[in-house]
């Protein structure tokens, strides 16, 4: 099944042989590379001119009674694909169906040109080939990447840097902020605010601290629909390349985060919160202020970091104990409530 | 007191007896039908004109130093009210109110007539008797259902539709949606956009997976402020007739949710989360990806919920347990900790 | 090192017998009191004509190695400063340093005018010296006080009314909301919308209860970016003065805070929750309905609040209990998962 044409548009077809080549795997002998796929899709929803995946043993009855011209799994379920499906067996499933995909079904163009309703500062440097919408607001000494799309509404500040390629979606808003190429903010997306800085007085009132700081991005970052990334107070607050902030994250001011981290929605690190490379955060974890987490770690869905993680340790659970631990505590705790009378008064 | 004016239009007048018909109530013998009441308002802040309500015993006291000309209430407490006030009696006060005091508050309906800066495809479809605000932008093909409102700065991508009597509030973006009747997105809600998919590859890089699915919002659906509504992946992600997220609430990609349910602020579903039908998901409660949760069930706030939950269960706690055992393991615990050693050292 | 000067203007030089007057801090014996100070930066960032601060004895280290013209510290530090840098004692640094650095780099002044793409209705009142961004929309009858700002796309509502230097930014959204003077609300902040007010009727729909109050925020109030604050359904949601919220805030209708409260990045107040004054919440903590949090009190990031806490008490954990006796449960906690059998079994 093609996806609703009046939202997207129609798929790029390849022959089999070449999309193979794209997802890197390998053709079975006798495969008809020629074949035209046009389309890629999950294995319940393909058509018989689609590609599909499987990645799990769960999804192997799905496989069974597929349509799809063709299926990326590993070897050890090549066998169970149905005779009209072509198995093109790969590492790595998933990452091959994204690339067939996106090869299938190629991100939109930008459509350059520059809406008559876009107020553009008269100094900013607007690339080759920007598409932007209407109402767009881009500030004095702005300057956006060729290439790049600024969708209808989204306010850019004075002095920004966006390099080639980059999406600012509708209703995002960027202020002191550097980014390099590729970077996609997602609608809504607030990025360069001041970040939460004060101090109280005696008389029960606040003095903000200013916050002299930017934004700094590195390349092909995204930031998520909603999601807050506040400037630094003094340094800045840094997003490594490629690392990724699902929707209504919040992000304080003077974090920084390795290359490629995944952040995902509702999660919140406080100001000075540190990330190595190729860290996870799973949904509505928070990791305390001044707190490190090292490279490859990984924290649970509603942990609470309080406390510095050692690269490549798993950490679950509000307080983050290592995540065998947390498993253990709790299924202790459920043995202790399961219990007839509670070990307390047993002792 | 009636509502400050200058926000909220006069209220609409209503004799008693069709006040009590419109709530389901019984108009007591003897009591003046005719009376006029001219608004609606809590027991504390009802004046002599104005409808109240109780439903519970802890406000009994306010019902007794009321100067409301009726109040709304079950007929244990009927008894408690001051002899200026008529009680009209009913099962569910609450809802009765709610009647009650819209028929006395009706929402403000739109005034038809598109402002002159909104920018709206030429062949977008907008229907009788719709407003369309102040640089509100409505994208191709896009159709807006008779007597709809779209506010100030709201952005309709190509391709969505919206049944009749809808209300799109100011700067909420919408895209890749099909929506039905009288379906309300409050200000700054993000719908449509891009879910949070891809595949790691070994250079340390993502790629993206094309989302190509849509969202499916059933009739009288209601999207919160600032909450987010990401796009099927492949399929579609859809919210049930009537289903009400609260503001700053998290939908991923494929989420489907049933009819009726209530998803408080602050709640994140991950995506594939399923929901039955008549769900209650309290504040800051989290759903794991591809878990379902049944008819009727009911997450407590800020729980976590990890594994399927049967229809009609209570669950509670991170993770989310049956609620009777994690308040059994929670007393435990708190018993655990005020005993004078622990019981670990005790064995 | 000064700010990037593509974001930040030119700081505003003083001698170092003012600044240390503005800072409540005390010119050491010897010191040039004529010495130009021309910003302000952490220790590590501090350049030659700079003046920084140390709060903690952790930061010993940047102090002995800082370049700046003078630190504000506790006088048990004076001697750890470097040779060439003054030290300037005080008992609270930090504050110190928010005075010093606010007159050094003072908020960017309005720049008087009204853009001319903005909608603002005929009969709003803007204040002298106003300034009004693109695309901004103000709605009837509503009053902006004199020196205001309004950014870019801020759409206000009929009928509201700010103070006197007042800040609402990028893409923020105000209805039904009274505001007193230098309130401030961050890019995307959603002040006035609708409550989640509803009664579920026996067919399954959801009859809404008309939200007829309104937000009343008192003097130098502020709202994060993405935060959300709904009106009252009868009575008045009320932020009271200097209440700050972090962003992606959520406050639900009828909440009432006191003075100086600060509400962390993420927190959720249910509707009616109640707030004393200067109470403390960290980040993605949520309190029940109609719970009362006490003047004084502070609760730990991601806890729940399910009842009243009283004053000037400090809570932790979800449930939220007296902070010693949460830190005392898991660590007991951690001792049981860490013996080497469950105490269920041993008893």
């Amino acid at each position: 099944m093609p996806p609703d044409p009046r939202f997207h548009p129609a798929p790029r077809p390849l022959p089999l042989a070449r999309l193979a080549e794209v997802a890197g795997a390998a053709l079975p002998e006798g495969a008809d590379g020629a074949r035209i796929v046009a389309g890629a899709a999950p294995l319940h929803m393909a058509g018989e001119g689609e590609v599909s995946f499987l990645d799990s043993r769960r999804f192997l009855d799905a496989l069974k009674a597929t349509k799809a011209a063709a299926v990326l799994l590993r070897p050890e379920h090549a066998a169970a694909a149905p005779p009209g499906t072509v198995a093109l067996t790969v590492a790595d499933p998933h990452l091959a169906f994204a690339r067939a995909a996106s090869a299938l079904h190629p991100p939109p163009a930008p459509r350059p040109g520059i809406h008559p309703t876009a107020v553009i500062a008269p100094d900013a440097v607007i690339g080759e080939g920007c598409e932007i919408g209407p109402y767009a607001v881009i500030g004095a000494g702005a300057e956006i990447g060729a290439g790049s799309v600024v969708e209808a509404h989204a306010v850019i500040g004075p002095g920004c840097v966006f390099g080639e390629g980059c999406r600012i979606m509708a209703h995002a808003s960027v202020s002191h902020t550097l980014a390099g190429r590729g970077v996609r903010l997602h609608p809504g997306a607030r990025v360069g605010q001041e970040g939460f800085g004060f101090a109280p007085a005696p008389d029960g009132s606040f003095v903000s601290v200013p916050q002299l700081g930017r934004v700094i991005l590195g390349d092909f970052v995204e930031v998520g629909a909603n999601a807050c990334v506040d400037r630094g107070s003094g340094r800045d607050t840094v997003l490594g390349a490629g690392t990724r902030l699902d929707n209504l994250v919040q992000v304080g001011h003077n974090v920084e985060t390795g290359r490629g981290c995944v952040i995902v929605a509702q999660v919140g690190l406080a100001g000075s919160a540190r990330l190595g490379d190729f860290v996870t955060l799973a949904g509505q974890a928070g990791v305390a202020g001044h707190v490190t987490v090292g490279s490859g770690a990984r924290v649970g869905a509603q942990s609470g970091v309080m406390a510095d993680v050692p690269p490549k340790t798993d950490v679950v659970g509000s307080p983050a104990w290592p995540a065998r631990l947390t498993l253990k505590a709790f299924a202790r705790l459920k043995a202790i409530a399961e219990a007839p009378a509670a070990p307390a008064r047993q002792g």
